[in-house]
């Protein structure tokens, strides 16, 4: 299987544990090289997170473990990056 | 015949296998150097996912063959880069 | 527990002490690098402070701290990038 | 005559030879080290295709002719670029 | 206390003396490496203009006098970096 | 004199020559290291296009000559750069 | 007096000299290394043309006496950079 080098997920959370905990938790995954978790919005009961995740061999099946464990769940993949390197999706006219 | 570098193709996909599975198995063809699949709509029977292949020499019809084992199918093509190297299309006042 | 590399942070601050003090003081902690507070919005009271931070170990904790002991509040965690390194987030269809 | 370094084509193609095969054709022209083809629009009978080459000396006039043989029409030449380097078009003023 | 290195502060400013004059001045100023003067508004009375400094401990006081010593005052200041280096500030989904 | 290094005008030109040989031919000019010619808008009996050329040292008298030899005319002259090297043109609050 | 680096000057002039000779003359002012000169609008009697201007202490007296040598005349000084180095404005919250 090819490795995946790039994740973008879209996480309900809870507002606890707090963001910053939330991303250290999941960079704390080994298959993890780094994370930024971007604030989409939020309401009085949950947060809606957007993850951008890299490594050289992303796990995601302990990602959504860990996501899981800390009381959240994956809403949806949203673009993913296998290969030998990371292919740039860029705009085409069949976009616009 | 020219090598292709670059290919964008636009999938029609069933919710199974998940977006990573499909990825990966694409990414895994011999002839593709890395691959990024970008979900851009979804409703209860179909993902439409946006593929940016790259590599030297792509194959299309075994990337072809591997979307249809998985059960999907290629909607359309929408750019492809041939040649010594890949040309990058720009902005003409014709496209405006 | 992951590094904290970069933290995106929204602030709500009485007018003294002035942005320029408020910001020497936050970029005095330990483990902050540099800061960089961008005035969002003012009215007679308060001042709406964006603040992104960035260090090899950004300790939220006493950014925190060092926030309210300036009379001021953090309104709400915006973005959070941790591990081995910075990983830029990106536009994806499901933003559009 | 100086050296046409890169060209922007709009062409009308049958749906067939499909988008790959005929940009591998172009491609495939002596003259010319790399293309893009880009899908514009497409309707039941013809597909709108910007073309995007680049070379030491494109040779318009056998680019042409493969363009003809593969049953499709150059609609109009959009951009040019000539001499020992690229000029990049911008902006100015008088655009606006 | 941390080391200011970059500010953008709102001035507003009686005509004379001209633009290139008030500039030459702040720049000046022994902890100033740079500035840019941009006219953001004119009328009768006063010229509104957004001042960006740069420098490797700019001192406001002495900033804010000079700015005084011509006439003008500082009407807001609007971005500060501090620190070890310039954090740039960037879009996140809460400014949107 | 100072040296011209960049031209942007605007020529008026019939359908013949094509936009290929038209563009070979200026480029042809001695002082002209480069041009690129750009289709703005076109009708039946005339094509308007954008013509941005380098080198150092533009002969604007011999480009015009060129251009009328070919049955064109300039339009209008839309930006010149001078001297020892290239200044680009910038946005600032007064274009808004 | 600290050294002016970057000038943007909003000029009007009369159709005569054209924007070549225009410009060259700018530029040859021996504190100049660099100009370019943007049309901006342009009516029956007068061009309105933004000058940007590069050099190492751009000498601003001798810059205005060679605009108005020319028959035209600066209508506003828009933006000013002065220092050690160019200090680039940048977007703030507050232009928006």
């Amino acid at each position: 299987m090819a490795t995946v080098r790039r994740l973008v997920i879209d996480v309900l959370k809870p507002h606890e544990p707090p963001l910053i905990d939330f991303t250290e938790r999941i960079a704390a995954q080994h298959s993890v090289a780094g994370v930024t978790a971007s604030l989409v919005e939020r309401d009085k009961e949950v947060q809606n997170v957007k993850l951008t995740l890299e490594g050289d061999g992303v796990d995601y099946t302990s990602v959504q473990e860990a996501v899981e464990e800390l009381g959240a769940s994956v809403h949806s993949i949203d673009e993913v990056s296998c290969g030998e390197r990371v292919v740039e999706e860029r705009a085409t006219f069949q976009d616009r």
